[in-house]
């Protein structure tokens, strides 16, 4: 005898609160949701309204994150959680961040209005302040329920708008910081099975591909020099020789070839990274047609899921930087480095998302995501983690992000299908 | 019997009038003698009057070019020219140009105080108007000398400080500008056997490689655009792999690799040439941090004393953009392309010269010139011709400019050995 299918997520319910969140949240120009602020009070407030409208247990922990709960069979057991953040940049789009959210309500309704009871609880999750243009923070919201952000973050660390501390916002809004600052954790490997973070694709695999979803391998770690240039020598483009030249620009190219051949060589093997030159300029007023240049200003970002292929980029940028300032007899300033550690999803959690995808015959993919994600803050707390991406036009951050609700339905039918075999 | 040794050049004058120059035309930064302005007509006195007070015959042509002149034992004979210009940049150096006239006047001043009477007539040539931050033209008034100055030149281009046209200024100094528009040649290859244009280095090769002189086999020409840009699509830079970006920067690394790798190349064979990216912009406001690079400008200035080298670096240049325009999905848009032609020296003049040199016993390396020079002109118009650089530090066009006298001396010695072969 077939197994029962599971219940069908509630894609309708989630549809329409998309369309509310853009009507009300929409700025002239594209989505603006501040944390803390206005833009993403209001979509806190239509998710809580959704979720006791449904007769889910619905709870906001000490920072203002949001809990919509189905109760499940067993209370004392962990329980699994769907979620992602409900603020945007400005002037952005309404996918990055609802689309989690709302995927894990569409899941909650579809359980709720099903009668079902899964085994353990399972909650759909609105966090605060993942978007680090206005706290210039990373993971703010998550954090704080984990118990894992630093308390000198609730001071120190203030929105670009108002300019208020965190904790200020926090306390407007009738949320508790110093429980935050005690690093209380609401949610803990103690009482959280799983974490799954519905969030739309940033990039463009998955459209020129043509998958509606794809399984995250891992968030990208960095490595990152933002100002860093080279200084040789300026001269006469005419009269200087090949050998007597401290061509700035030309060490650069080298640099950049060289970086290059390896990352294809890595490409070939299956080895995930990405590498770009985010920008490059020779100076104003100093380079100028005619002269060869001197100096060149250029940032460099280099991502993988792999620390052991960032670890082994690092060794070769400065092995090359060695080799080309010899011979070229030009002077690499590489400038600060910024370092940001890899996440590996959780392995059971990605293989019980793959096995709900093929159960619930959804095409996807495997695939790494270059953007961070909350997901990081609980697989940093020692919670099973992992993302699953749906297709998205026109990248995000931006008014043209562009779903759509048949790819989210089979994000839901999967994460569905994840209660039901693990319910 | 050895043979008599050739008379003694005159250095002790030159070295004199050097010092006269640079006293009555500094500017309190550097070294100003405007083309057909106070500067130029300042120097162009102080070696009439020289030339008159050692009993040389002294004339100016109808474009205000000056010829101090040793008369030879066969009047009717082509004559010998050695001669460069008078006139410098703003804020330039004392040496570019003057040097290769005080080197023709040290040569006939030798020759007159020895009592010497070579076989043809033997000139030191003053030119007006050569540097074209004056007259924004090339060559002005070697080509007027010639009969090749185009006759819209003497209406249309005028003077960046003055405004007025070049007409204008040769009227001014009594000059008949009416000659040069009916292109009348005061020197042609009727009555001119040689040009020969003694030049202080433009770049750091004879500094380098620690040499008095050098031979120079050609100017070159060179291949250019000054507007040239690469159009790709911006994204995120952690978020699309490799065979999914359109990455303008990548582009313009892998081609710069590419024309480097050539020129090294050829480098190698002995051929000679020089290119250079002398500017490279990503797009100020669009590029940043995070961000795929989906715009760059640039310049490219590839030169070469051989037209067939110039010739194959543009087929290769056009077979990179459409190679690379393919497989990295971009556009090249390279511009107005601008073609200057190289001119190869003469090879009877300068095997005079090499031999000059031998006979002097002064060391010397043969060498392709980086800067445009009047000898352009005299080989333009048929006339044989050549360029002798002296050592010189710190480029030229600008204060810093630092020829020694000891090395002007080697190269008025070689002048004078050439004379003496060919008197």
């Amino acid at each position: 005898m077939p197994p029962v299918p599971p219940p069908e997520p509630d894609v309708e319910l989630a549809a329409r609160l998309f369309d509310t969140l853009r009507e009300n949240t929409f700025d002239g120009i594209g989505i603006t949701r501040a944390s803390f602020g206005e833009g993403e009070q209001f979509a806190h407030d239509l998710v809580a309204g959704a979720g006791r409208d449904l007769g889910l247990e619905v709870a906001a922990d000490f920072a203002g994150n949001l809990y919509l709960t189905q109760p499940g069979r067993d209370r004392g057991a962990k329980r699994v959680v769907f979620g992602s953040h409900l603020d945007s940049v400005p002037k952005g789009g309404n996918f990055d961040g609802a689309a989690g959210v709302l995927a894990g309500l569409a899941v909650v309704s579809g359980l709720a209005k099903a009668g079902a009871t899964p085994a353990q609880d399972v909650t759909a999750m609105a966090i605060r302040a993942e978007e680090s243009t206005w706290f210039p923070n990373s993971l703010t919201g998550s954090r704080a329920a984990l118990g894992t952000l630093p308390p000198a973050v609730l001071d120190e660390v203030r929105r670009s708008d108002t300019g208020r501390s965190l904790a200020d916002h926090m306390g407007e809004l009738g949320f508790d910081s110093e429980r935050v600052r005690r690093g209380e954790a609401y949610l803990s490997p103690a009482n959280t099975a799983v974490f799954i973070e519905v969030h739309i694709e940033q990039g463009p695999v998955l459209i020129e591909e043509n998958l509606p979803i794809a399984v995250v391998t891992g968030i990208q770690g960095a490595i990152r020099w933002r100002h860093a240039r080279i200084v040789g020598a300026y001269g006469h483009s005419g009269t200087v020789p090949r050998h007597h030249r401290r061509d700035a620009l030309a060490a650069l190219v080298e640099f950049g070839a060289r970086i290059e051949k390896r990352w294809a060589e890595l490409d070939a093997a299956g080895r995930q990274m990405v590498g770009t030159f985010c920008t490059l300029n020779t100076r104003p007023g100093k380079a100028a047609m005619v002269r060869i240049p001197g100096e060149v200003d250029f940032a460099l970002d280099i991502r993988s899921t792999s620390q052991a292929t960032l670890d082994e980029m690092e060794a070769l940028i400065s092995a090359l930087v060695s080799e080309i300032e010899a011979r070229r007899r030009i002077t690499f300033e590489l400038g600060k480095k910024t370092d940001l550690a890899p996440n590996i999803c959780d392995a059971g959690v990605r293989d019980g998302l793959l096995a709900a995808a093929r159960a619930a015959e959804v095409r996807f993919k495997e695939m790494p995501s270059g953007g961070g994600h909350d997901t990081q803050a609980f697989l940093e707390a020692g919670i099973p983690a992992a993302v699953l991406f749906v297709r998205n036009e026109n990248d995000s951050h931006n008014p043209d992000e562009m779903m759509e609700i048949p790819d989210f339905a089979e994000a839901c039918r999967v994460l569905m299908g994840f209660v039901a075999a693990h319910g």
